[in-house]
């Protein structure tokens, strides 16, 4: 097992297309979505096949989407959970997904459950369809980050759906079953609607495991969207590929009557890339996870030695920093005059009152090297 | 210049992932809607170089969206036409912009001109979003088509859209600018919404040329949506990538309100694609129609000789093959039971009371070995 995962080369990166770290005016850019390595070499090897086979007509499937048999597959075999047949439908990234389900599962005004902090366009998104987002508390007790759910207040609030990010974005935290058990009480006490957003899935860390929140039981299947994507773990965002599981009948319907085409199709290319990832490209992952949880420790250890307080993320290569003992005011600001380009936390709370002035988020997918120098960085901005 | 263009290797495409001309049932399938070629030499490098570099991060474009300036760029230098700049949106596909603009711009129950015969996904989608597609005559003149306009007509018929489709699926006319004029006229005295598809532009054989619809005037322009794609031209269509320059005002802040990524957003490769066919492969597409050209001119020479009427194409790969003097009543179904599949005529004028029946579509673009065996088929069934 080498240390050395696939690691990033700058120079083949330089003339690319996404934000890099350590691109970019000399900064380091741990605000990044995606990781600083490359890809699965199977879904390398099936993209050449494909741009070498010339093969690029109107594809053809009798038996069905391969990326919705690999979907189901893996669900299946990864997590327990056997979602029904008919239900999956693919489209080009979660983004998407959560504004097709805004769209048609809500009306304008009405109230979003989430966790904040959360997803940054997640909160954008809600805001902008004119509905209002809820904030879930995320608390941090003795034992790391707690979700309490409170079903009165969301009934209070007009609360008409939960978007559920399990594994959580940004604190990394993943669900137990019995939290999710209390998120699907309250979602059945209060009717709602459920879109649960598991794209950080694959990125669960020994020994924490991942239950698929439709998983729990009828009711919970009933009412859930469950939305991913082979994207997020394997480093393919470009790709533009994910799908939805429509457990909620009443969203199926609304969704069917839409024009066949109207939220587009993703390309060959994209799904070719997302079942070579789902069912070729565990070696690589594999390695990944071990890259990604010496990175999640060292984090970790730099932490406990560190004014910058982190509960190390059970899952996602994702860090939410705490700076509330260093006495900075705006420290994604702080730390980026030290060189070093982080997620500021307001973004995660955006829309709401929930303060997270104090935080900042660290994309941790890197070479130890880079690494090792955002951290220096941020000591730097911390002590200097 | 060789007469193999780049000619189908069926050994490979029989790995792949579309229906292929010759590969089904060991039938030859005429019918299909792509060519039997490879891709252009560039845009296979181009995908190969993003493969290569293992680049599929979120995509960074500080300086625009490269697909919407490459097709500016080409509608100036190509056609003379300056398209507005901001008005142009990326989706993954024709149809697509079709059922999002039905949507946008008419309500249920709505007229939406077109020609009879016209592509048949068009028919299915005004159909299925419960407008009514009202069909503009195709006639057959002593010069060819022609297609006049009546506007008392449409005003009856309740019509509130034109979809136009130039140059015309399935008989391959390329409109002269005074049919455009007639158009734009109508168009405005009942101040309709105009869909301008003219994706097959870039398929016009010399000496006509297209004109871009939406060229003609500033009325015109304001009124128009123009849709297109380098899938059709340079046989891309699983990479999934199309732009519309949306004209009318109305119409683009209807599509402004939407959420940002409601429609989804194609890959980075389909972009890639779509740049490199635009803007690298002027070689590769002058061979190819080449190799159209002397295809357009078998079939014309065969029909001359043959009872199947067909006027030839000015533009497309496709020949709308009138079979009224063979006496079939059922000419596709005929043809097929010689071995050749065609698109059966009446698909291309359902939902409407036009008659097609003694009509099939023949698409052209493949190896002229395939092809004699195509139309000694054709004669098969007809003289047997």
């Amino acid at each position: 097992m080498s240390d050395t995962f696939e690691s990033v080369d700058l120079d083949r990166l330089r003339s690319g297309f996404g934000v890099k770290w350590g691109l970019d005016d000399d900064l380091l850019n741990a605000w990044v979505a995606d990781m600083d390595f490359g890809i699965p070499g199977p879904v390398r090897a099936r993209l050449r096949e494909v741009v070498d086979r010339e093969d690029f007509g109107y594809p053809h499937w009798p038996g069905g989407d391969p990326v919705v048999a690999a979907f189901e597959q893996r669900m299946r075999d990864r997590y327990g959970w056997a979602p029904e047949p008919g239900r999956t439908r693919v489209f080009t990234d979660l983004i998407q997904i959560l504004q097709v389900v805004i769209e048609h599962a809500t009306a304008p005004g009405d109230g979003i459950a989430l966790h904040v902090p959360n997803y940054p366009p997640f909160l954008a998104s809600i805001h902008r369809a004119g509905r209002r987002p809820v904030p879930l508390p995320v608390l941090k007790g003795e034992r790391g980050w707690e979700f309490p759910v409170d079903a009165r207040r969301l009934r209070d609030e007009g609360c008409t759906m939960l978007l559920l990010v399990n594994p959580h974005n940004p604190t990394g935290r993943v669900f137990r079953r019995e939290e999710l058990r209390a998120f699907a009480d309250a979602a059945r006490e209060l009717d709602l609607v459920v879109l649960s957003d598991e794209i950080h899935a694959d990125l669960t860390y020994d020994p924490h495991r991942h239950v698929p929140f439709a998983s729990l039981d009828d009711d919970t299947a009933a009412r859930t969207i469950t939305a991913t994507s082979a994207t997020k773990a394997f480093n393919l965002a470009a790709t533009r590929c994910a799908v939805a599981h429509v457990g909620h009948e009443g969203v199926r319907r609304e969704l069917d009557r839409a024009p066949l085409d109207y939220f587009g199709t993703p390309s060959l290319l994209g799904r070719v890339a997302t079942v070579a990832a789902w069912r070729e490209s565990e070696d690589w992952h594999r390695r990944l996870m071990h890259r990604l949880t010496r990175n999640r420790d060292l984090v970790a250890d730099w932490s406990r030695e560190s004014d910058v307080d982190c509960v190390p993320p059970e899952a996602t290569y994702l860090a939410w920093l705490d700076f509330s003992r260093t006495g900075l005011t705006d420290p994604a600001d702080a730390v980026l005059r030290a060189g070093v380009r982080l997620s500021p936390g307001p973004e995660f709370a955006q829309h709401t009152a929930v303060d997270a002035k104090p935080f900042a988020r660290l994309n941790f997918a890197t070479s130890e090297d880079l690494l090792l120098r955002v951290l220096a960085g941020i000591d730097g901005a911390v002590n200097g």
